[in-house]
C-alpha cells in the first residue's frame, strides 16, 4: 500500500477558508450583497458580516452606497471588489520585446506597457534593467490610478529552476543559468514562471477557456501548458508542457536540440519564417504583421508556409489529445494571430487521424488575448494568490511605505 | 475570473476523515500499536480508541493479543487489517483470456483464477456467463479462507461509457456498446474500468512505481494511462491515456483506425508477431511465450521485430515524456515480459530524441505484475474504496446473507 497518509482535520484555517469563500464570491459575481453572499456561501450572515469588516479593513472589498432591495428591513450595502488598493503586476522578458501589465483586484487591465526591442544575446543585467525602467513608469501610472502593485511576476521564454527564480535555459535568449531575482534591481519577484505557463493561467482566469485544456504558443519556440481541473499541471520535475521538440516526422530535418524531425523544424516562428522566405526580413517589421499580411493577400508561399506549420502542429495534437484527454485547445502567442490560416490545416490533420475517440475539432480555438497572454497572466497571478488566501495578505501598507510596493527602485541612469 | 468557488468548511465529515486516517495508518503500517497510532495521526488516545472500535466493529480491523511494549502502563493489543472478512474481488474480460483475483484488506492475493481463451468475436453474453462461473469456483474458495468478496470490479480491454459500466467501444473483443452491468448474471458490478487504467493503480497501489507515472501495456491492442499525483488522469470525457493510435510515422503504414502510421502498426502484440513471421502459430501457444522463447534463442527475425516495436515506443514516449513529465515510465501487460529486448531500443530513442530535458531511462521499467495487474488493480479498486472512505462501509452484513457478497449467483447451465 502507497503510504498517502491524510492529515487530521481541525478547526484551525477554517475562517481563513470562509474568508477565501467569501472573497471569491465577491469577486465572481461583483456586485453582491451581503445577503447574497450568505445564501450562496451558507455561512450565517453573523459570520459574513465579521468576514466581509475584515476583507474591507484588508482594502480587498469595498461598500457600494446603501442600497434598498424592495423587501422589508434594513437596506443593504453592495459589496465589489476594491478597484483601487493592491494590485498584480506582471512583467514580461520576450525574445522580441519588454512587456509590463498593472491590473486591479477585478482583473481588469488598468496600465499596458510594451516595447519591441531584440534582447537575444543580450546581456541579461541590461535586458532586466531595461525591463526595470518600463516597470518604473507603469508603476508610476499606477500610482495616480490609487493603485498599489504587488511584488511582480516575471514571465519568461525558458526553463525555470524550481521557485528560485533562476532561468536554467532560455536557448532564444541565449540565458544559461540567470538568477532573474538576483539580478533584478527592484523588489524581489514574487516568481518566476515560463510565459508558456503564465499564458495558459491567463486563459483560465480571464473565462476564455475551459478547465481542462492545452495552450500551445508560439513566440520564438514553441510553448505549450497543459491544465487539469483548473491546475497548471507542472509535472515530477516542472518540466511539463514541452512540444517544440517532439518527433513529428522521426526521419526528418536534424533539429539545433540533435534529434530529427522535431515540431519547431516545421511550426516555429524561425521555421515559418524560412519557408515563407522571409528571414531576410528588415529587423524592425514585426515578422508575424509581415506574415499574416501576406497570408491575406493570398501569397501562396506564405500559405504553403503556414500549412507545413499546421499540420505539424495537428500531428503533435492528435498524441497529445490522445495521451491527455483536454476539453479544449487554445492556440496562443503568434499562433493566435496566425490561426485564420492556420486552424483549418490542424482541424484536418485531427479529424483525419483521431478516429477511435474523435475529438470536436471545434474545441481547437484562437486565444483572444493573442500575445498579451504572458504578461497578463504573470499579472493576474499576485490577484489570484490573494483571492486564494486572503487571509495571509498583510493588511494594506501605510502610505509613507508605498515605494516597496513597486516593482523596482528608480533605474541608475 | 472562473467559478471555483470552494465548499464552506464544517465539522461535519471530520469523523470520517479521522477514521480514514486511523484505518490508512493500520494499513499502512500493520502491524501497529494504538499509542503509535496516536502518535502519528496526531490525535488523543481516547479519540483513537473510538475510532479503532468502530473500525473493529464493522470487521476493517483486528486486534492481535496482549503484548508488554517493555515500557511503563498497561499492556497495548497490536492492530493489523483484518485477514478475513471483506476482500476485494476483481474480474477481467481479456481478448484471450478470463481472470479472476480475491485479496483480502491487506492487498495479499488469496484465490486467483485465469483460464486462457479466444474471446475475440464471442457473443459478450457468453463471454460473460463463462467469467461468472470463474468467479463461483474462485468465491467459493475464498468463503473457505473466511473472506467476503464485495461486488465484483470488472476490467475489459475496451472504452467505457462514464459510470454506466457499458463498453462503448472494444476492438479487439469486437464489443460495440455492450451493457456489462446488465448483462452481467450475478451482483452488478461495482464498477468497470480499462484494464489499462487498472493496471495502472495496482502499480500505484502495490507500491511499485512513483505516485506520477505513464503505464503503457500490450495485450491484444496498446493501453495506456497517467497517474497524478496519485490518481488516475481520466481526461475531460474519460478518454485519456490513448497511445495506440498516435501517429509515429505520419506517411506510414495504413491502420485499422483509417490514419497511417500508427503506433499500433509497429508495437501492439499482432503487429509483433506479423513482423515475428509468426501469424501462422498455433492457436493454442501463448503468443507471447513464443516471442521470448524465440527472442531468448537469438532468433534474428523475431529481435527485428521486437526492435522495431521498440522504437516506435520510444518515440511516442518522447511525446509523452515531453508534454506530461512522469517521474516514471512502468512497462506493463506483454511488454513487461518482452522487456529484456525491448526496453534498450526504447531507451535508444528517449536518449538520442530527448536532449532539450532530458530523462533517466532507468526510470523507465518493466512491471512486475506482468500481465496480472488489471485484475489484480481491479481487485483492489474496492479495498481502495474502503481504505478512502471507511465511514461509509457497512458493518459485518449477517451471515444469511453473506451470498449477496458473492460475485454472481450459480451460473444457469
Amino acid at each position: 500500500m502507497s503510504d498517502t497518509t491524510p492529515v487530521p482535520a481541525s478547526q484551525l484555517g477554517m475562517r481563513r477558508q470562509n474568508l477565501a469563500l467569501v472573497l471569491r464570491l465577491v469577486a465572481t459575481h461583483t456586485p453582491i450583497s451581503r445577503a447574497t453572499v450568505a445564501a450562496r456561501s451558507g455561512l450565517t450572515r453573523a459570520a459574513v458580516s465579521s468576514l466581509v469588516d475584515e476583507l474591507i479593513t484588508t482594502g480587498l472589498v469595498r461598500e457600494g452606497p446603501a442600497t434598498t432591495s424592495g423587501r422589508a428591513g434594513r437596506p443593504g450595502r453592495i459589496l465589489a471588489m476594491n478597484d483601487r488598493g493592491p494590485a498584480g503586476l506582471g512583467i514580461e522578458v520576450g525574445v522580441g520585446h519588454l512587456a509590463v501589465c498593472v491590473v486591479d483586484l477585478r482583473g481588469d487591465i488598468r496600465v499596458s506597457r510594451r516595447v519591441e526591442v531584440a534582447n537575444a544575446r543580450r546581456e541579461p543585467t541590461s535586458t532586466l534593467t531595461a525591463l526595470a525602467r518600463l516597470t518604473d513608469e507603469a508603476c508610476a501610472e499606477a500610482a495616480t490610478l490609487d493603485l498599489r502593485p504587488l511584488p511582480p511576476v516575471l514571465a519568461v521564454p525558458g526553463l525555470l529552476a524550481d521557485r528560485s527564480g533562476t532561468v536554467v535555459h532560455a536557448p532564444n535568449l541565449g540565458w544559461h543559468n540567470v538568477p532573474t531575482t538576483q539580478l533584478w534591481p527592484g523588489t524581489a519577484p514574487a516568481k518566476v514562471d515560463n510565459e508558456a505557463n503564465l499564458g495558459a493561467m491567463a486563459e483560465l482566469w480571464t473565462g476564455h477557456a475551459a478547465t481542462d485544456f492545452l495552450h500551445v504558443s508560439a513566440e520564438m519556440g514553441i510553448g505549450a501548458a497543459l491544465v487539469v481541473d483548473g491546475h497548471l499541471h507542472t509535472g515530477s520535475r516542472g518540466y511539463a508542457g514541452e512540444l517544440g521538440h517532439v518527433p513529428i516526422h522521426p526521419e526528418g530535418p536534424p533539429c539545433t536540440c540533435g534529434a530529427h524531425g522535431c515540431l519547431e523544424q516545421y511550426a516555429s516562428q524561425d521555421a515559418v519564417l524560412r519557408a515563407a522566405e522571409l528571414t531576410e526580413r528588415a529587423l524592425d517589421a514585426d515578422p508575424i504583421t509581415l506574415l499574416t499580411e501576406r497570408a491575406a493577400a493570398g501569397d501562396t508561399v506564405t500559405l504553403q508556409a503556414i500549412r507545413r506549420a499546421g499540420d505539424a502542429l495537428g500531428i503533435a495534437l492528435v498524441t497529445a489529445i490522445s495521451l491527455v484527454d483536454p476539453a479544449a485547445v487554445v492556440l496562443g502567442g503568434a499562433y493566435a494571430e496566425l490561426a485564420p490560416w492556420l486552424l483549418p490545416h490542424i482541424r484536418n490533420q485531427i479529424r483525419s487521424r483521431l478516429t477511435v475517440r474523435p475529438f470536436d475539432t471545434e474545441a481547437i480555438t484562437a486565444s483572444a488575448l493573442g500575445r498579451g497572454g504572458p504578461v497578463l497572466g504573470a499579472a493576474l497571478t499576485g490577484i489570484q494568490r490573494i483571492l486564494a488566501a486572503p487571509g495571509t495578505f498583510d493588511a494594506e501598507q501605510p502610505p509613507g511605505r508605498q515605494s516597496t510596493f513597486c516593482g523596482s527602485e528608480p533605474p541608475v541612469e
